[in-house]
């Protein structure tokens, strides 16, 4: 048997699960978990279902394509646990990269990662040991800035690329890119309560004695860190953290915040409802 | 319209999805929430609905019978937020029944409370202020604690209670009991890692110097403190508490978890696979 | 024996706990707990001593008045227990004040409240039930507003108030006032990552899909939630919380976190350092 | 200036805190950091100091030398930040030593790891990677056992080794060697409310249906897993959860819990007052 993952959105109405069930059955599968989620905002209709059957793809797709058509189903079939080809962008902080190559290697992130890209040299080692590939490019201005997209954006057609995730790549993207890989860019930046604008948030968040440090990965849109919130982790400090501990906290909170993001985008359990995200652990 | 919440548990198959999805569509209803699981371990298979729908209970009801009866389904039905008719049993600690009283009056816990029964008289005054009934009877030996638990029973009949919750009722409950109330009768228990026996747990995780306090609710069977867990929490503490705060820090987790778990229960959340539940939160 | 808590707070230099350990000894005490903490930010050195002596209040500010001199400390000495003088605020919302009263008669939090001021009159029975004074006033304009403040400070006045807590009074206080009440203002907000501004921010956090939602106590300075942070607290949410439901967890957390800002205020642990506090947990 | 960390243990008197201050104050020193503790339990008094000072460590131990004698301190002096020499024992499981690794070459956990000792090969690489000596030497026998262990003291003895952590090491440590190591023998295992004995404790703790799994780093004693506790944590899960992946998170937990279970250790910050832990964080 093979087993399936199968989301989509549509227009709430009446009937979809009763639609979507009848072609599972016909198929001869059975429904090993399944999620929905109605929308009072938007008023669309959002829905994962992991299916086992002996059906291939073309009759499980066969079996859906009437349903598909008449409540215009935008519709995604994948086989669940099958890698993401997903490309990974850093600078020089080893983290989040190093969080995300050990849990791949350990069978906890469903990812495979054709390439690590950089504007430093300083972690090709650390992507050498995990026998990724590892490519550096300066970037210092607009010319080699937008070489660089444009390496990225060869790389994305070339490994026909999934996901790219920017794992404390401290570069702003450019409107031109968020808008080529919207909805498939996650970024991680680093949360506070309350917020703090300008450079090094972690030396404000000092001065201001915050008790809460965390981290928060969200989709890139060409407004930089604004765009819809996938996951967010807190942890407590106390006013005997220096800046340089309140870093390497926040280090922590980042790296595994994004590779939850990272896991549950693989499993086809983030979807968009407008400026928020429905997220189906 | 009316709102109806449906629960059901059955021998997992292919085709109850779509099934139960046909009966709501022929009761004109839609779905609005919907959760499901399949046990790997027993090959049982949960579901909890919210349906909208102009059906009345007796044409819901028709639409059922015939997935009931094919499926074998254990069914229930009920109206969305009807308030569950609950009996409170207490002692004299107030944190549990002042947390489940505010709640209620709040609006946040959809329970009725008929009656607080106690074996002293301490919280006639906190139930008093809530307008809920109050009944304390000694409990000093087996005949006094036989006449409370068939006052209890008879309390049980009488209002057709649906839960009974000990909120830090300070006597062990017959089998005979347990077993006339299985899969309504919850209770709170503090929560050790590791765990204590014996008497004044509080203060050998003091001389133990355990880092974490917390709570779990759990139904009760006659195996007391080990029916199947509906919720735990904890809390973080350090060698600087003294056995008194410890008490203080585990009646907050306690408060909490237990109206957590009740809420559940009265939304039909908790269902029995076993030893465990499955909560559709 | 009496049992005495000081607090004090002076330029950083070398000496000052020999210092006053030594004026400890020689009132004839046993230090029972002690925490210090030097601000590198300002250069200021922060202590709380809990002390057991046979001296009286006499004795022992003579025993510390040389280092007092010597130092230039900016001390207080207190019994360790006494319930603080607060005054509470608020307007309709019940869940902060329920929470403070419960602790407070559980023995929990230190404090004693001669009254409680509200804009409404619905926690009138609230008050009430715990047999704490009750006051409503109106406001509706300027001059009922200066009314109601000008009631306030005669408060503070006639009942040696010790701290004025807004538990939920959703007025702004004037500039006049927050001078006046500084260092002894706490007050109670909702907070989210990333921060919302703005009327209904709940309701922005929804529609935004935020994953943590929580509390912040704070000091109130004329910049109005802009104050020193004292404590915060989150709770994890997700995509199926209504506007409604996120309102009553938000509840849950602003209250848990009053409470502890005030028994950490009343136990004499929270220290101003600038822009932030030292909290002696 | 030199940057000294000083721990001492002694029977509670009054005086202490002025003496050792005093012997501060007489080498020129100045305290940057204190933290103290009188335990009511066994009678003992705890301190540790940072103190910058420009005087040596021969000039700093004659300053302390009357202190010691007097008050019969246990006493310890180190310099602050110094590695601790860690030997790690380990077996297949990767995790918690990808961890310590990957923190201590960040610059995150003080200490410095001569050699990692297996009872099987498969972590060589990952080792490796980090340039840290590696052996195997297979387990299969009580010979073999005894000759594992007996290696271990003399590379205890030839590195001057100060700690011996056990990263997922899946052996039992004879109770010769908890003595020969007792209070530098720190271990992880995960943790469940309630507890579970036996084989495969992630099955029972799935068929139970906990709700929350975790890790305690403690104390080797010859009573396993009994030793006094240095740190937990816990996280959330639910019914929907496969033995597999509560594996998988308790793993998370173990790493981060153990990580920082050394270097609370390493820095001193840990002491024992009879079964438990005291930890000046």
């Amino acid at each position: 048997h093979n087993h399936w993952v199968l989301t989509f959105v549509c227009a709430d109405q009446p009937g979809i699960v009763h639609a979507v069930s009848g072609a599972v059955v016909a198929s001869g599968g059975n429904i090993t978990e399944s999620q929905q989620f109605s929308s009072a905002d938007t008023g669309r209709f959002f829905m994962r279902l992991q299916v086992e059957t002996p059906a291939t793809r073309a009759e499980l797709e066969a079996a859906f394509a009437p349903v598909v058509e008449r409540y215009d189903l935008d519709f995604r079939l994948d086989v669940v646990g099958r890698p993401l080809r997903t490309l990974v962008l850093v600078s020089t902080a080893a983290h989040c990269l190093n969080d995300m190559l050990f849990r791949q290697r350990a069978g906890q992130l469903p990812v495979e990662i054709p390439l690590v890209m950089s504007n430093h040299g300083v972690l090709r080692d650390l992507a050498g040991f995990y026998d990724v590939p590892f490519e550096a490019h300066p970037v210092t201005d607009p010319a080699s800035k937008a070489a660089f997209e444009d390496r990225v954006m060869r790389v994305v057609e070339e490994h026909d690329i999934e996901l790219v995730v920017l794992a404390r790549y401290m570069q702003i993207i450019s409107p031109e890119l968020c808008e080529r890989l919207a909805g498939r860019l996650i970024n991680i930046h680093h949360s506070f309560l309350p917020g703090f604008k300008g450079a090094n948030p972690y030396k404000q968040a000092h001065a201001r004695g915050v008790k809460l440090i965390g981290a928060t990965a969200h989709f890139v849109t060409s407004d930089l860190d604004e765009g819809p919130i996938i996951e967010q982790n807190v942890v407590r400090v106390d006013h005997t953290r220096t800046p340089a501990e309140l870093v390497s906290i926040g280090q922590d909170e980042e790296s595994r915040t994004l590779s939850t993001a990272v896991k549950w985008f693989a499993e086809d359990r983030v979807l968009l409802d407008g400026a928020r995200t429905i997220i189906f652990r």
